[in-house]
């Protein structure tokens, strides 16, 4: 049997995607692939997406540089999760998210407070990622 | 506004959780929550997930005493994915998978063969786990 057929593909034929980097342990942002991104990001050891918002394929970094090499390309007990270990590219500390920081999950729950903090920095202003 | 509303809840009413394990860095498995979920994590500062396979809320740990206790709340960029940094507690090393493992990405694509492979052991029979 291929692969691929072994992944649970939701009813939209995608499954979400945990980058996490393989160095530091930081899990950088959760995206979601196509069969054809995750063939492709299988055979080219960099991580290719499907964006959602744009309906097409998504070479991390195609604008921004920040490309993802992959060492390792895992799947969960029910096959319903894939699970990558990258290295970010570009940028030293490595920059995921298009906020111009480290990590998509910059923002920690004041449960106290009741409310979202943004509690990690900007590393790089979007305006001179994306030209 | 409540913090709750910041989330964006799926069709379904549903967000995709990362729970990662504080200590060693490790993604220890992905899971849903609904609102109630999500809130009850908060409240008791232990995970709380939305069980889709049942139906129902789903105490992590309510069964097989593998409780995760929750540090960290995260949410990422555009609000549709939250990360949770926990400690697995019941076991040393903690196991978060059903299939008694530490981790529910157990699974690792041999890209050369085009096969999965499981690459971490079985810290605990199932049997002995589950009541």
């Amino acid at each position: 049997m291929d692969w691929l057929d072994e992944v649970r593909w939701d009813a939209q034929g995608l499954v979400p995607v945990v980058a996490q980097e393989r160095d530091s342990g930081d899990v950088l942002m959760v995206a979601w692939m196509n069969r054809e991104a995750l063939q492709k990001t299988a055979q080219l050891g960099r991580a290719v997406y499907w964006s959602r918002s744009r309906g097409k394929l998504w070479y991390k970094g195609e604008e921004s540089g920040h490309v993802q090499q992959v060492h390792d390309i895992r799947l969960d007990c029910d096959g319903d999760v894939v699970l990558l270990k990258v290295t970010q590219l570009g940028h030293t500390p490595g920059i995921a998210c298009h906020t111009g920081r480290h990590s998509c999950f910059y923002q920690r729950l004041d449960v106290a407070q009741g409310r979202w903090q943004a509690v990690d920095p900007v590393l790089k202003e979007p305006e001179t990622i994306y030209r």
